[in-house]
């Protein structure tokens, strides 16, 4: 299982880069993202999104950060700019466990550091948790989103010229 | 040179995502951004950033898009969820020409698509301009960005526990 960990969610300030946080973890392979703050939009939001366009993509908001890493079973590994070199952190990670992936909004608090197995660097550049996000789980599971089918109610068909939309009607799957 | 063209960017509503972008763009190898609404804050906060961690990338908001497309000498690639599969499409596009890389906030008018060269979609799965951007950078310049030296005054040492910084005097360099 891959979970991702969103802490220091503002609900206003927030919305949009924990919705863009929410997706990519959708897309790119996560199962579940936990969000510390209370945010019934978001989870509309991406509830609405999963019923679309398919998956089984949970998330849960209002939850305590700290009881998530304690009762975490499998490898916490912690984005920041501070964090270890990347390339070098990433293949130490036994793929065999579940993971846990903590992406912050601004500072994040110092206990996060110390319960994570690993605190990783995608670049010690700053740039953004949702870029550094979409890195990890590429890279992580070796870029499998390319292949993954969601299954859902609306489907983009790839196209150099225009958009092209399948929306399959409930009643006839 | 690779450069970046935000399109439909709202002072307001877009300031965190744009900022985003233009990070992003920086710390994965672009050399500049374009964005079409004026914004003096967004300009000062990546010039900031810049005289701090370094590099020489540009910043340069309230242009034309239709301008800086029909102007622009090399190949121009339009990220959106509707374009064409994205391992596919990357590896037609010559890398000894200019490329402008263009990621719009929500609706992209008709005249993007049709401008550019490559309509590419990292994933038909809705998600982040922010993360298609990065791993478009990445693939784009096969994880460049691992290497790439700032030199700026500030540089984050990796490091698997805590915050390690090294601050440079500007008169010592």
């Amino acid at each position: 299982m891959i979970a991702v960990l969103r802490i220091g969610h503002r609900i206003y300030r927030d919305k949009r880069a924990t919705t863009h946080v929410a997706l990519v973890a959708r897309a790119f392979g996560a199962d579940k993202i936990f969000i510390d703050t209370k945010d019934q939009k978001i989870e509309s939001t991406i509830s609405s999104v999963c019923s679309r366009f398919g998956g089984s993509f949970k998330i849960e908001s209002g939850i305590s950060p700290q009881k998530v890493l304690k009762q975490w079973s499998g490898i916490i590994a912690h984005l920041t700019m501070y964090g270890d070199e990347f390339n070098k952190t990433i293949n130490k990670i036994d793929k065999d466990q579940n993971i846990l992936i903590v992406v912050g909004a601004e500072k994040v608090p110092p206990y996060v550091y110390q319960m994570s197995d690993f605190n990783i660097s995608v670049g010690n550049q700053p740039h953004s948790e949702i870029a550094a996000l979409a890195i990890f789980l590429d890279r992580y599971t070796n870029g499998d989103w390319q292949k993954k089918r969601f299954d859902g109610k609306i489907e983009i068909v790839p196209s150099n010229k225009g958009k092209m939309v399948i929306s399959r009607n409930e009643d006839k799957r």
